[in-house]
């Protein structure tokens, strides 16, 4: 027996759940979250908002710092006790109040509890069978996978949510996996006064970015003391009471007080009875670009849980999408998905959107990189001195279109924004010079580009005139 | 007798200037700049550079003390001294060596001395007559106008540059004027231990830019303690050794001990021979689309001179332009000036592009505006915290394209570009929907931006639609 029927019920409650419902909500229909855990999602307590926390106040003194007049007035010490205690009030202490009043003010059902697939547009809750009319929507989020290291498992490991919300500081903390996670929780953990020791697989940070950024990251990491070890595996893994040891690859051995494990996510999909629909369980539940799960005209997969992209920000988009389409919207198409910005929040920052050099190359586009100096302006006198950084963009001189964007330095994450507009707007690079960049902010690493490529340009024109003279 | 002929000769050696011969000279011209002053122009040591280097430390000081953690290690005072040691650096103790430097590598003459027109494509500079063969451009900047106050020229005010280049503090400073100059240096002396005084005839602060900035900008004085008095004019100023009076015409009476000017600014064209060519003195050199001077085919203006936009950046879109046009690109246009940013570096700071909503309705669009809060993201828990701020698009509802966007609050002065670049691609506002901001960064204040439009136009078609049944 049905217990309730909603037009869409979402399983799991994080920013991507809530986009939608409240979207939904507002187009009139009866849509309800089921949430095991804190409405809100990893997001807001175990991820995005904690680690910026933790990153930010070091980074406000450390330009305070870099500022004649009022470098002298900030040599006091990072008060670590408030750091964490302004933690803990972003994240609101762990308790969902806050996100259950917006949910209620918007009139979507809260389910608590465990939601599975109980059978076509069935969602069971406990005892209780909820009907979907319209649509269920697996929004359930992703948790980290912990690879089969020996011992590791047993070592009692941190994953992004005991490190994100710790009481404490270690004074020696090993992180295992060099991609966003942990390079943030590496940065903010040395700053807060651990011995950090960092190790990475690949052969550089942040692999998934242009070279120079990972390049540019360990430089820095290394200068402030994190001891940094890219191209080598965990290969064992042993605690003993407070300390724990990790066997590497190049046969060295690192110790601390505790294990922070940042190698990947699945989606949280378990024990969501995807097998009552004919689903096997996969690392992510496939979906098309209509977020649709194949055979299945009434289930969806959105955020981390699709695997498609596992940021904030695309979860919230697909969302924003998926409320359209079942609203009937048939010329929606996630489009964005083709740009996706992305910010890691240390220092030095990086902020990406797009494609990569190398990634361009691969999809077959006459790409080219152009760089400058982030730091290589009149706006840079005042913002983030003395720090370097390199400003890249990516042009399809094919189609003579921005196609990527990478800024690495000092307080970069808000230029990102420019550039993924010119690239959605698809704005002919050359027209861009009409885009004037205020003096003297730092905007103006855009006329710096800009010339860079007209100065590559004429010069190989003129390189191809006497080779053919 | 002509001394030497050169194929351009700009005269004035600002930033417009410099843009313009080393583009020129890297097409291959042969390029003369005549400077009187200091190489580099008004911007680099009296203007712009020196005002943010004033400015910035208070506000770097702010963040750092809005950021637990980093609040408790920032407690100290602003170093007074150490800002004005720094400011000296920017302005390079107002040595020019390292511009001459940059021209001389470049290949571009510069003529120390005052050039004056002498008759068709003649400058003469002392003694000496040179030729352009192809073009004078003036570029000579302008200078600040004193109005016919009684007593005011005897008061020897101080204006732009005395304020810039300043050695001490006044204990009381009166500002005349609150345009970009007026509010910049009431806001940096107010930081730096003055008590300031700002008097601005019309009703409000920065009065060009949109209603609610100037009232922002009003109230974060006030708080601060700068007595603000708007809607006021002074009319008569006396000065009695180390304290000037300025009588208003509300009938009260302000003390200080330097007064700044800062009402407006005129050509620095007094001088200039423009009556050896047939030309009358006004305010500003008078030129076309093409910057050129009416009539004379050879004479062109660029930047501060011609009066389009008193701005360096403009300056220097202006140089690049016509760099083109003299090297006889026949497509280039000035479409970048209909959408010229303004970023006034106050705390709270004023980023503002293309029309404020007032001037696009007066330009006949269906313009609208759409609010929202600076602060109102997730973003703006770590950057900016407690503080508010206003962001404003302005959207031609007719053509569905933005026209038009203010940003007040902390640090917003890099996110003008992004909006730069929407209004010059012409990219439908829907579309920006595919923008997607990164969560956590502050450009998540675009997607509230579009919320609060679809929010208002749906509820306007809901209106209607009640109205209707």
């Amino acid at each position: 027996m049905v217990a309730e029927s909603f037009d869409v019920i979402v399983i799991g409650g994080g920013p991507g759940a809530e986009v939608l419902a409240g979207r939904m909500a507002k187009k009139g229909y009866a849509i309800a979250i089921v949430e095991s855990e804190l409405v809100g999602g990893e997001c807001a307590y175990y991820a995005c908002m904690p680690s910026k926390a933790l990153l930010r106040p070091a980074q406000a003194l450390a330009e305070a710092r870099r500022v004649p007049g009022a470098a002298e007035a900030a040599g006091g010490e990072l008060d670590v006790a408030a750091v964490l205690r302004r933690r803990d009030e972003v994240i609101h202490e762990l308790d969902d109040s806050g996100q259950v009043e917006w949910l209620d003010e918007r009139g979507v059902a809260l389910i608590r509890g465990r939601g599975r697939l109980d059978g076509e547009r069935q969602v069971r809750v406990g005892e209780k069978v909820y009907e979907a009319r319209r649509a269920v929507v697996i929004a359930v989020g992703s948790s980290p996978v912990l690879p089969p290291i020996p011992g590791l498992a047993e070592a009692k490991p941190w994953t992004n949510r005991a490190v994100t919300t710790a009481e404490r500081v270690p004074e020696r903390l090993i992180v295992l996996g060099a991609g966003a996670v942990g390079v943030e929780m590496a940065d903010a953990y040395a700053t807060l006064g651990s011995s950090v020791a960092l190790v990475e697989a690949l052969d550089r940070l942040v692999p998934n970015e242009e070279e120079f950024a990972g390049e540019q990251l360990r430089e820095a990491f290394v200068n402030r003391g994190i001891d940094v070890r890219v191209g080598v595996r965990a290969e064992r893994v042993e605690r003993d009471g407070g300390v724990v040891r990790v066997q590497l690859s190049d046969q060295t051995e690192l110790a601390g007080n505790e294990l922070l494990v940042a190698v990947g996510r699945r989606a949280r999909s378990e024990e969501l009875g995807l097998e009552t629909v004919g689903l096997k369980p996969e690392k992510f539940v496939q979906v098309d670009d209509r977020l649709r799960v194949d055979g299945l005209p009434w289930l969806y997969a959105i955020g981390d849980a699709n695997g498609r992209s596992l940021l904030t920000h695309v979860a919230k988009y697909q969302a924003h999408a998926l409320s359209e389409m079942l609203d009937g919207n048939t010329a929606v198409a996630l489009e964005g998905e083709a740009h996706i910005p992305r910010v890691v929040f240390t220092e030095p920052q990086l902020a990406a959107v797009g494609l990569t050099l190398s990634a361009a190359r691969e999809r077959g586009f006459n790409a080219r990189a152009y760089d400058v100096s982030t730091s290589g302006n009149a706006g840079a006198s005042f913002y983030g001195r003395n720090t370097e950084g390199t400003s890249r963009i990516v042009v399809d001189e094919g189609a003579g279109v921005l196609v990527g964007a990478t800024f690495t330095g000092t307080d970069v994450a808000e230029w990102i924004h420019a550039a993924t507009i010119a690239i959605v707007s698809r704005t002919p690079i050359e027209r861009l010079w009409q885009a004037i960049p205020a003096f003297p902010t730092r905007s103006e690493v855009w006329l710096k580009l800009l010339e860079r490529r007209e100065s590559e340009l004429a010069e190989e024109r003129a390189d191809r005139g006497s080779a053919a003279a």
